[in-house]
This record gives structure tokens, sequence and C-alpha cells, in this order.
């Protein structure tokens, strides 16, 4: 049995994006080579909400849900029926299948909310749990909590296209092998892969040939770039029969400051999800839930010209980093950047820690995506564009100075 | 080992306030005699925020978390640095011991994700958990969650102010025979008995004592009736290893809506509250924040006002069951009324249903807060004075049609 220190060491949160604050400086000055670089501060940890605001309309629409009341402060725990009505009717046909707002449909506290009940509705201790590497942070850490155990399959994304996406050999194999629950990101984070039509379409026919529940993570499947297809899971033909898509407006739509998320799919894991959620915090914030009635109306041209600002950062970050010979695969969807990094004279640790010291850059380690990802760095290019663009050449120099 | 299903059956929330709109009317009609009674309807199962709305300021305040953007959308994951060194002061002040803003305060969402973080960081398979009867109903639900083993304290509340109180004889033969968390609530939630100086007291020495993890839930503690004293557990002397306090605006003040709560107290406990935070919805809404920059702060009088609205009419709906001999403690603080029904011709879930159909009044289930309560139910009475005196009528008048 493993004991709460165990359990609590497993989700160290010391490197999590946003928490560098909490890190000491300690012997930083004894490992610095040279001067700090002069240059506006950029977090790379997570998206700048400032440089890209939130979708208009948004700060109205929570007012209006204050002004509502007593019925909104109170939703159920799943959410307030009339705003989930219209919402799985746009999340369906985003998604291409229609979703009952009733059953199919839960508003939770930020995708990560989504994401902790779906793992919290499907692992319990011994649970045979496929998770990609690399893939978002928490989704190790998730199933460890629950007591599940890590079945690691390797996402290839630094090659052609073409050969990029799941070792779908691995994945059946552990399908084969008492694996239950697969949890995965699609476009990916960290790498901003988008996992092609064919590998969607045999992940759906293995889960449903051998009975394996799947959580899918879309939180940035509206941020396409240029010339990308998105396919949906839950669109396939043959689906699986446990299934849950999660999404929500906090990145692309800058909304993350609301804690807004929403888990739609199998009304069995729907009901457990609100269970737990009864017993977490209840609810997304009554008056929060509000601003979910904006989501997929933004103005028109609005979210063309989003993504059109963010291929512009994300084709100049990859041209320098591509000069510098820093291995970096481009994100076909989302606001991630991972490069890798050559041998350095300094742990990645340390490295990491003077980037953020001697250059005032903030980026997330590799490792906390995948164990051996550790020559890589995690980027989230959502930032004002010039700063942006001088924090990567920043990022180079300091490579250049300590290798 | 407890299967997924177990687990979730464990975590039945159709009764569970807030819920009733999701259960079905069913066979009522057949059980039902006579005709439907007339008279607004009132939902005891929460505080109507219409009736008593926010505390003046908290728009304002939310609209100004906005407006600082992404600063306040991303803070730590235990909360933004600034709200927690203003707050820690207050609630230092009102606790009777200081708190360090750095480490031994977390910002959540909502008192219920307080409790959930402090049972996580606390309670794992097998750990013994004193839990009182009657107490806050998602109490036992989290212990089984956990896979943590209850073990249940009476708690006296229907005698004679000084006999009642927790049943010290039995916990401290629990705290001798390998429990190692108590987590209890004062002022009681569903009966509002507010725990003795003495028994605050003792159950701290035992705790120090026999080396036990306490948890205390003040969530109601700032709104105490006329002539009642009530001592912080955190302000004796002898203090346990591990002690953690959970307050939150919710309830007297009306804030709900915003899913705001903190805990406080021993710093390796909040740290892995944040560790857990980390991964069940990474933070309190970043904007809702800046509410609790108004907390503890309302304006002169308005407290006074809100405890002297509520004491009304606290007593009025005890003369209305008192005098149709209807057993109910008189609540010392909260917003809570635990009246005692009479032997039935329906069972009591049928009653309760009964009354929601027929009476237009939604109450909550005694055996949510302890399995041998079924005789009695819970009524938030923070609700619209006329409204809620007119619904104990019609309380009274079914119980004499179904007895």
């Amino acid at each position: 049995m493993i004991s709460l220190d165990e359990k609590f060491r497993a989700l160290e949160a010391d490197s999590a994006p946003g928490q560098e604050v909490r890190q000491e400086t300690g012997d930083l000055n004894t490992l610095m080579r040279g001067e700090k670089l002069d240059g506006i501060p950029v977090d790379f940890s997570h998206g700048d909400v400032d440089a890209f605001p939130p979708t208009p309309g948004s700060k109205e629409a929570f007012k209006d849900g204050f002004e509502i009341g007593g019925q909104q402060a109170y939703t159920e725990y799943r959410g307030a029926a009339s705003i989930r009505e219209d919402l799985a009717k746009r999340l369906g046909t985003f998604t291409g299948r229609s979703i009952s707002a009733d059953s199919e449909l839960i508003i939770t506290p930020g995708t990560q909310g989504a994401l902790f009940m779906a793992l919290g509705a499907t692992v319990t201790t011994g649970t045979k749990v496929a998770v990609l590497e690399p893939d978002y942070f928490a989704n190790r850490k998730l199933v460890k909590f629950f007591g599940g155990e890590l079945v690691p399959i390797p996402l290839h994304y630094q090659g052609n296209p073409s050969e990029n996406g799941p070792d779908l050999n691995r994945l059946e194999d552990a399908f084969k092998s008492g694996t239950s629950v697969l949890v995965f990101s699609t476009p990916n984070n960290p790498t901003g892969l988008v996992y092609s039509g064919s590998s969607i379409k045999t992940i759906s026919n293995l889960a449903a040939k051998h009975h394996v529940t799947v959580i899918v993570d879309q939180l940035y499947s509206r941020m396409l770039y240029r010339g990308e297809v998105y396919t949906h899971l839950r669109a396939c033909e043959h689906q699986p029969e446990n299934l849950i898509t999660i999404m929500g407006p906090s990145k692309t739509e800058s909304l993350s400051g609301f804690r807004l998320g929403v888990a739609f799919g199998t009304s069995s894991l729907i009901d457990r999800m609100e269970r737990l959620q009864a017993i977490v915090s209840l609810r997304a914030a009554g008056y929060n839930q509000k601003v979910l009635d904006t989501w997929f109306l933004e103005p028109a041209g609005w979210m063309e010209k989003r993504i059109t600002d963010h291929e512009a950062i994300r084709d100049e970050m990859l041209k320098i980093f591509r000069a510098a010979s820093l291995p970096c695969a481009t994100p076909q969807a989302g606001s991630y950047l991972f490069p890798q990094l050559p041998a350095l004279d300094v742990d990645p640790h340390s490295f990491i820690r003077l980037l953020r010291h001697q250059a005032g850059v903030t980026v997330t380690p590799g490792t906390e995506f995948a164990p051996g990802s550790g020559d890589s760095i995690r980027l989230n290019f959502s930032q004002d564009h010039a700063a942006a663009v001088a924090a990567a050449g920043r990022i180079v120099k300091l490579v250049n100075i300590y290798s």
C-alpha cells in the first residue's frame, strides 16, 4: 500500500507551470556565466492573456450571471441546465456527434477539473492506464493519485508528418494485456501534434474491440493551423463503449481566469463525474458558468485572426530555433513548442533556472511531460509577438553560453 | 479492494442539496393525500442569496480582478500572494493565532474544495477517521472516497446546552485505538450546535496527546447568535501537531456563486493540499479570488444586521415547530434547523418528495448527515423571512396529514 508521503511525492509540483515563483534561486550565481541578458521577461509556462485577451463579451456574461442571482449561484452540480442545453448543440456540431444536454455533458472547474473527474471516475487501485509519452503532465500524476498503473506508449513527433503519431502496435499490445483506460491529448501537449484521421480511427476501433475506456483531451482543437485537418474520435463509426471528450475555453479563448471546462460522452461516466464533483468542489463557480454562453459564438473573424496571429509567432520562433540547430517539431495546432536542447555543461534543471534568472525566460522542463524528455523544454507561445521572439533569441544565446 | 461501482454507489448524490431537480416524481400522485398546498415555494436545501444578497463590493472586486488581467488569471495554485498576505492577517486576528501567508494558507474552490483537499492530504486506504454523527454529509463520503475507515462518534444535540456536545469518551477511545484523523464542523451542520470551550480544549489536548490530525470546518463561525461564545481550536494552548482550519464566504456572506474558500494551518499539509489542487482544478478561479479582498471588511453594521435578521427567522420557525411538538434544537450559530419528525404513514424519503411536490418545500433528508437520522430533516433558513415561516407552517400541515 502506498503511503501518503509517497503519494504526495509523486505529485511534486515545484516545476509545474506557474509555480516557478516558489523556487529558490539558491546557488545560481555560482553557476552563472557572464551577465544577465536584457529583454522583456516572458513567462512561457502559460499563455499571456494580456497579449491575447479574453473573448469579447466574457466579462459581461459573468455580470449577467451575477445579476441572475441565486439560481445561477446554485446550479446543479453538473452545471446550469439552460447553459448545458445550448452548449450541447454547439459542441455536438463541432465534434460531429450529437450530445444529450441532460445526461451526456458536465460543466467543470476548468479542463483540469474535467480530467481529474474523468480519471477519478475510471481509475482505481490497479487499473492499467495507457498514457502517451510525451503528454500533458497531469495525466501521469492523476493515474498515480488514483492508484492506477501507468502503461507508457511512445508518441513519435520528431519525424516526418506521415511517420509521426502514437505507436499503435504498442497500444494494441497494451489493450490486449489488460489496459482498460487510455488518456491522451490531441492536439498533443507539449508537441502540438494533431493525431491523424487514420490514427484516431484505429484507436477508436481498438478501444471498441478491447473494451477500453477512452478519455480524449481536445483542449486545443479549435486552434488549428492552415492546411491541418482535425479528426474527432467521437465522430468515428466504431465507438468505444465508454468515451469522454474534454474541452474548455481556457487557452485559445483566454478564459482561464474563469476556470471553466466541459466533459461530454458516456452518460454513466458523466453521472460518476457529477458525484465526484459533489465532493470535490460542488460545481464550477455558478456566475462563471454563464460565460460559456459566449463560447463558440465569438464575433465573425475573431477566431481566424487569433489563429493567424499565433501562426505568425510560431513560424518566427521555429525559424530562430532551427537556425540554431535546435530540433523542434512544427505544431499543427495549439500554442506549444517543444524544442530539444543539445548537451549542456549544466544539468537541465539548472539550465531552466538559469534561463529564468539570467535571461528572464520561464519555461517548463520536458520531464514534466515524459521521464525521457529531460533534454526538451516546453514553451506556450501565446505571448506578445515581439517579446516572444526576442525571448527565443535569449534561449539560443544561453544554450550557446552553456554548451 | 473496492470496485469503482461500489465507490461511486457510496457517492450517491440524488438527495444531496440542490440535486432534487434531477429526481423523478414517479408514483407520488398515488401516495398524495388531499390537494397541493398554496404558498411561495421555498428551497431550504441551501440559502437564498436573493433574499440575503452577496456582501457589498463583491461584484466590483471581481471586476477589479478581471481588469488586472493575466497576473490574476494565473495565480500560484495556492492563490494570489497579495490576497493571501492580507487575508492571513484578518483570519489570524479572527481565530486568535497568527498565520503565515506564504506557507500556512491556501485559497480553494469553496469550502468544499478545502475539505476535499484536506481529507485527500490526510486519508488513504485504511486510515481511521473519526466523524461526528450527525455532521456535514460530505465528510463521510470523502473518507470513503479516499479509502479511509469511518469511526462514528455521537454528537449529542437534543438535550440541555450543558449536556450537548461530542461524546468525548468515545472520541478518546477512538484516538487510543488507532484513529489518526478527526474531521468535524463547529458550528455543526446540520444542528447549529457550537462546540463549547471545554469540548474544544479537550479535543485539542487529546489530539495533541494521541498525534491525531484535526480538520475543523468553521464555515459558519461568523454567524454567532446573541449570548453565544465561539472557541477556535487553533487558539488553544496545546495544539495538535497537524491542524487544518477551514472557512469560506459562501454562507453568511452569500458568496457561494464565486466558489471561494480557505484552509489554513500546518504548512506540510497546506503543501500537500496545493499539490492536490494542482491536479484537481489548478486554482480557485483567478478573477474570483479578488473577491476575498472584501472578506472580513464588510461595511459597519452589515454583519450585525445579517445576524439579527437570521435570528428573527430562526426564532419564528422554532416557535412553529415546537408548537407542533416537533423536537428541534436551537441553533447557536449558522442558518440550519434540524427538526425531528414523528412516525409517519409514508417512509421518510417519500415524505420529503411529497413535501416538495405537494407543499413546494425542499429539504434535505437527515440520512445525509447520519445513518440514524432518518426521522429528521435539515433546513437552511437563510431565506425570505415571510416565505420561510409560511413554508414551516406547510411542513407542519403535511406532517399532520401523513401521521
